[in-house]
């Protein structure tokens, strides 16, 4: 699979995934009367299936990364290359923004306006450590052996996340810089997105340090096993 | 699998669907106390829960596509013939208004009542567009890739796309026609279904070409890729 | 298996299905101060989830029936015989019964009490014909093609089943037995139970006349393919 | 696997599910506005999501017990040694106390605090009996045939249990140890903690031996049957 098409892949799942992000946080904060925990499962909820279509969808061309901790924590791990990881990153900040300016466009809402949205302190970034901790060690643990469920597992991942972690689990880079650029129910202050940022690229390398020596993978078959998308079916 | 089979399949599931989405809503509606939320919430999960079965017991029978988007798209990707994909459609049609009735009838309603239910506008237009491109996407990377979960595939995204989407996600031409002649918390005017129509064949057009170019299908094979429905089990 | 074996997993499976009811809605009303669309999605959700994990657990055992409308319909396509579907619905109206009085006992209510849920009437009827018929479409349509994902199926058609059927989808004489011995949230006056049973076993028949032209089973494996419960794994 | 990697897994999975049930139970109640059924929703769909996906992860290094009762049933069944039970318990028990203390320090609580939570009495008892009998009915009828879908069999159980025992299904000593040292929504006074634990053992044991009887295991089979941890993927 050329790395373009791969790109493209990665630029249409990210886009999808903050509308769906947005998009259901738009509509479940004006239909839930100011129940903020009815609101919190219907966008926890709406992500997660999000996330299960796109990764089943897309995981077998690009490997479903979405998240520029994955790459980058993929690359450490030698399973995709310096130029793979950058390209990677490119299409998934420019296709989160899309998908706000899509989640946007769709509301009748500015394209974008800086969210006023305050998450910062010790504690948010603990959370976001964690959540990004919990999310690597889903991924590398699935990928090693239950690789046809990944996207389960990530789905099931991100629903529990939204509710368990202090910082509602944001866990994506990318997704960060997006949701800066919406003062809606899943924005955040731009001043607030490097704390967040550093936080989650902490707890992705934490995960990868810990899975490295849990259960190591042959590096020879690392780009295998991390992106199983070579043309063959994900399921055996 | 003779075409009179596959028709009738088409004929009860999407009669089941529309039964599921229209029952669901007038229930969700009669108890949720005025928060919308709460019952589109109920409305969605359990119009996933209804696709994902609905799937699983038809899809190989039929191919499981209840959508004349899709059997449109499928047709002109080679992967069904002009008269398979006419034959659908008008199953499709059909079963969706018999389905209505089926919940009206249910309910102790008029079996028939034009709805009220304004949805109009280019942000709901642009909403349609993005909901059936979403869907369209899904399907045609899972039908390549991971063919034994396309039902949860489906089923997820359509929990996330009743939120995410400001026209709640209709994404299917036959459902549009049959929710119009719905007064209830599902419905549309009647006026207002050929914009969402027009924009749902808009959007799983672009989807189509899209994947053409992001994972080509051997011709050849299209018709066993898009419908697993020879006998065989779906599951490998 | 001997037969022993699997009676005494019906009972298991019917009494554990039953607490599950009975004892969801229990706590659902309890806590969601009157909103009557949160108590069921939390009825119908906690129901989705254990029919899930009874099905998988048991079918291979028992073929996971836990509802004489299943095993009579079975019989009546000669995937058992009237001895063994006999002692499956004996194992099933005992095990519901006693699944009510163990959620009684678990929320410290007398042990059995009378319902006095009025649900009665054509539309009521009408809805169970509705909700047994597709239960068991879906039931035929998976054991053939896709028997790995039944247990998904059917606990995805149920969660939905609860909210598009006017009368939440009992779709069992068994569970509508024992139902009538609750007067909580679950509950159905014993006086309605007969005209529930009745819709019920015609919903079930009409379904698999259905199938029987729609997709019919060789005759001589019928008995593996209803009830793949020899002892293999059930999943490929 | 050696010892040391599948401890090491047994505590950071359970740390994770600690955190995700305490810390759930926090955000829920926090923004539910008193409607203790919408918190109870979002408590029990956020534990069952992180169920899934640390038994997909997890499970194929150490079995994902993550539970003291599953840990001695095992043994009890030879499924493992005494040395490994009580090594995975030592695991067990840590993990879950650094997972509340985790859930904690996210939300900006005093990292331990004794539960005033009053859950005690014959009913409780017996709703644990019943929530961890039916846990390890569960579990043993998917080890033994269907152990690609242990996990969302699992998940589906605790997010009915949740809902259908009275005391909302703890079923694990380990889980009630650690939500004895959390004010929360989740917690356990300390002294209302061993009458739960000695109840969830009991349950545990009269599964198994039902299961016992049910589908016996050639022993010489039972450790890779209990513990598809060998290394080999766990979906075939």
């Amino acid at each position: 699979m050329p790395l373009s098409r791969r790109v493209v892949a990665e630029f249409f799942g990210t886009a999808m995934l903050l509308a769906a992000v947005v998009g259901s946080g738009i509509m479940a904060e004006k239909f839930s009367n100011g129940n903020v925990a009815i609101a919190l499962l219907a966008n926890s909820v709406a992500t997660g299936g999000v996330l299960l279509c796109l990764i089943l969808a897309l995981g077998p061309i690009s490997g479903a990364h979405f998240n520029p901790a994955v790459s980058i924590a993929d690359a450490v791990r030698r399973g995709s290359s310096v130029v793979e990881c950058m390209a990677y990153i490119a299409a998934q900040v420019t296709g989160a923004i899309v998908g706000v300016l899509t989640a946007h466009a769709m509301f009748g809402l500015p394209l974008i306006f800086a969210s006023h949205h305050v998450r910062t302190g010790p504690s948010q970034w603990f959370a976001e450590f964690v959540a990004t901790f919990g999310l690597l060690l889903v991924i590398w643990g699935c990928v090693r052996f239950t690789s046809s469920f990944t996207a389960f597992a990530v789905a099931g991942y991100i629903v529990g996340a939204y509710w368990f972690t202090a910082s509602t689990s944001f866990a994506n880079p990318a997704v960060t810089i997006a949701r800066s650029l919406s003062d809606t129910f899943a924005g955040i202050r731009p001043v607030d997105a490097p704390g967040f940022m550093l936080a989650q690229l902490l707890g992705a390398l934490a995960a990868t340090l810990l899975f490295n020596w849990l259960a190591p993978v042959d590096v020879s078959h690392a780009h295998d096993v991390v992106l199983p998308h070579e043309g063959e079916p994900r399921v055996a």
